[in-house]
């Protein structure tokens, strides 16, 4: 030990004043009234606000306080000040102004009974629960060893989910000789991203063994790899080629906004007569838009017959809706797929975030993600999964615990439930277009959106839109679909009734 | 309207049968009194769970129940199925045990007073009760329009903290002609990633624009790309940049786990001498290993001459703590930064996840990011922020919420004293290890972390700390300094007290 001196401190310990259990008990059960009654009312708000950017910051101070302040201060300002960005009570007028029309988006409230707009954004109160019992516990669930809980129910989770709608054993991780296995993630965004990144590091090890290609490095072989999907594929595929640094064709649905297997075929063999790889396509099984269905039955042999190209299929909405039976059909070719994502936080009452993403062999998705320095190292590394190889972050929730709550607490039969309920309102609704002469349905309606759109030009339909979203009371957003501007009517609360639908 | 026939669908509304808004308010105060009961005796708990890999699996029934489960039933599996995973209470000898000794990771619990492994896990009601409200909100933030509120509190929220650790104002968005601005991210691997995104963009841009490279096609620009980063850096920037498909140079640190100037400097200058284009740094206030300090003062300059380094700073654990003054020296250097992170979900007491993001200029960022559909766009786009061009993933939570009510309910002075108690705390034990001839110290201890070993073998520390582990009443990881084996103690228990130091 070195003589240098020792450092001196204080003995005196520091005092911080803070909430402490006892005030937690009060404060904790208040907040739980507070989220009560505002689901209570939150019919009586605004669907949408009234303000305009910049609207909060004059209403804050520039800095932070210096001085703990009470907590009926910080809530009196959730309610005065915050509230009125998410979602604002009917007649209220005291703040700021927006300047400009916002034609479209100017939102909030996404929990309110008259939100149509994107797809619905999962809440449920076990499922909030689940939330508040992960924050209390706090771990952070990089390996197996970090938190045991954390990862186990992870893994047994994916496999209820995954049995309950019907994915091919193979993507299960409780399945004697399976490669495969689930986990959450972040987002879609996230899950695409993985897969496409396995996808690369898969492709460009098996061109390096190729002798027609073993003398290019590595980066002239990234230069050949080509991605593909849908004109109607979410544009996070998009961003997630920019990232992985890998070219991305954008193929032409059918009338119908279908992705068709000869078109691919088409694309990859065009593609591959002038020197590129294809290796990865990704296809959507309900699409934002439109929410139609890429054909995986025509799709799946493509892929196969050019060997390796990884086929995804992000379901990130619609495939929750598998978990019914006589809704199943809309998977038909699962079994082609390398990887399948679907959004518990979309459409199966779960908040965010909640992307449960299975591929069929997990370790070529770790094998492009492994980094393992000593302090993450752990004995169990052989037997065990650690989730941070599965993903970008290392850190991760227990997220696993507020999905096990709500597919307990709904059962199987709860959830086919909510979902039939949507599906049934959404058929309501179209039924109210097809009556009425003045409007046209735009998509086949299968799950909870209609798209649909006045007779007219693109100009009459935006005026329309801007007409229902400035009133307060309905929210929707536009969509292409067929190359004409269209409004996109998504069943969004969880407990929707006739009523809300008109 | 074409003549298709109607579908059917029946008229009765099916019946859902969930948690209601009575019952909530019963099961919400019912986990409030849970998480002051499981806070209350935590110290009661075992530190490191007794179990090993797959025992929760014959604990589970292997697919989701079909029908609605009692409330009860899940918090009863809660306790008895979950917590020992998480942390087991002493004695509790009715789970499996684990058949081999996992000699350094087994744990968790890291709200534990004597968990001291890894970094802390932030953790405090205030925080707790961000979340509960952020849930009950249930707004998906990607767009400003898709919730003002969330958009706008996250901005000012950053600027709140990143004046009050003293960023320059470069960094702050309310601040007259900044580019810059804060973000909330979900962990330092994706503020990392994004801003080497940024950078790579930035830096294939201006070599196309260049003579000398401008017949070279994108990829071959890629393959000149060369980041660099320290041995001591995360292992999230050798992740980020298998993403990014760049090369990396890790460059070794002085023997006090400094990255200094001078090596990146002969490092630059002998790959671009082969050609390479040096575009990216990644420095660290706050080693994970040992707490150390990358020389910025140093490093600035070396990436300032070689124009178009982006200059990264992750200060994931110790970014937190220069928010008090005598602290603020530790980001000496700053100044030359055009990225910094801070991860308030380690180190002040901020429920995970909380990575907070500042960049100089946030258009280059946005400028790597940005995919733009028609259902995502609005009119407010050229004035309001958009944070989904900010990240990887589209949707977000409501997280500034928790960190509002953190900086809030504590007051700067509170989380400063927070902060000098870990450190007083960490001094303290620094003290008893320079007493005891038997072990020495292995870092400079300045913040939270101490890492010090017994003189003697490796394998001996190891020992060690696999007996340290085994008791199940301390939990510590080991890390590499300076080649040797080094147990690290990190203080981590929001309201350690010099008891748990010993």
């Amino acid at each position: 030990m070195k003589s240098r001196p020792v450092q001196r401190f204080s003995r005196a310990r520091i005092q911080i004043i803070t909430m402490d259990i006892e005030q937690f008990r009060m404060r904790g059960k208040e907040m739980v009234e507070y989220i009560c009654e505002f689901m209570s009312n939150i019919h009586n708000r605004r669907v949408t606000p009234d303000v305009g950017p910049g609207y909060l910051r004059p209403l804050l101070p520039s800095e932070a306080p210096q001085e703990p302040e009470s907590w009926e201060d910080i809530m009196r300002d959730v309610e005065s000040k915050i509230m009125p960005g998410v979602s604002e009570k009917n007649n209220h007028s005291s703040f700021p102004k927006k300047k400009t029309i916002d034609r479209y988006l100017q939102i909030t409230h996404w929990q309110h009974p008259r939100f149509h707009a994107y797809f619905p954004a999962g809440n449920s109160f076990p499922s909030i629960l689940g939330d508040m019992l992960s924050d209390a516990i706090g771990c952070i669930g990089f390996s197996w060893a970090a938190s045991p809980a954390c990862t186990e129910l992870e893994t047994i989770v994916c496999d209820w989910f995954g049995k309950a709608i019907g994915l091919p054993t193979d993507f299960l991780y409780f399945n004697p000789g399976s490669k495969g296995g689930g986990v959450i993630q972040g987002s879609a965004s996230e899950c695409i991203l993985v897969c496409m990144l396995a996808a690369r590091a898969q492709a460009i090890a098996r061109l390096k063994e190729s002798p027609a290609h073993a003398h290019l490095d590595e980066t002239a072989l990234l230069g050949k790899l080509m991605a593909y999907c849908s004109r109607e594929s979410h544009s996070c595929v998009e961003k997630d080629a920019m990232i992985c640094f890998v070219k991305l064709r954008i193929l032409e649905p059918d009338d119908k906004s279908v992705l068709r297997g000869e078109t691919l075929r088409q694309a990859i063999e065009a593609d591959a007569a002038e020197g590129y790889i294809p290796f990865f396509v990704s296809t959507t099984l309900g699409t934002t838009a439109c929410c139609s269905f890429d054909n995986l039955r025509e799709i799946g042999p493509v892929c196969k017959k050019y060997s390796g190209v990884w086929l995804h299929v992000d379901a990130a909405y619609a495939g929750n809706s598998f978990i019914c039976p006589e809704l199943k059909y809309l998977m038909a070719g699962i079994e082609h797929a390398d990887s399948f994502n679907t959004n518990t936080n979309k459409f199966l009452l779960t908040n965010f975030d909640c992307s449960c993403l299975w591929v069929r062999d997990r370790f070529k998705l770790t094998g492009a993600l492994v980094v393992d320095p000593l302090y993450l190292q752990h004995t169990h590394a052989d037997t065990a999964i650690d989730y941070r190889h599965w993903s970008i972050p290392l850190s991760r929730r227990f997220r696993s615990l507020k999905l096990w709550f709500v597919m307990r607490s709904y059962g199987i039969s709860g959830l086919q439930a909510y979902i039939r309920n949507h599906v049934q309102l959404a058929k309501r609704f179209e039924a109210l277009v097809r009556k009425d002469a003045r409007f046209e349905l735009c998509n086949e309606v299968v799950l909870g959106l209609v798209c649909f759109r006045a007779k007219g030009t693109d100009k009459l339909n935006q005026k329309l839109l801007s007409t229902i979203n400035d009133s307060g009371k309905l929210h929707m957003v536009p969509a292409r679909v067929n190359q004409r501007f269209t409004i996109r009517f998504a069943l969004a609360a969880p407990n929707a009734t006739a009523s809300d639908v008109g």
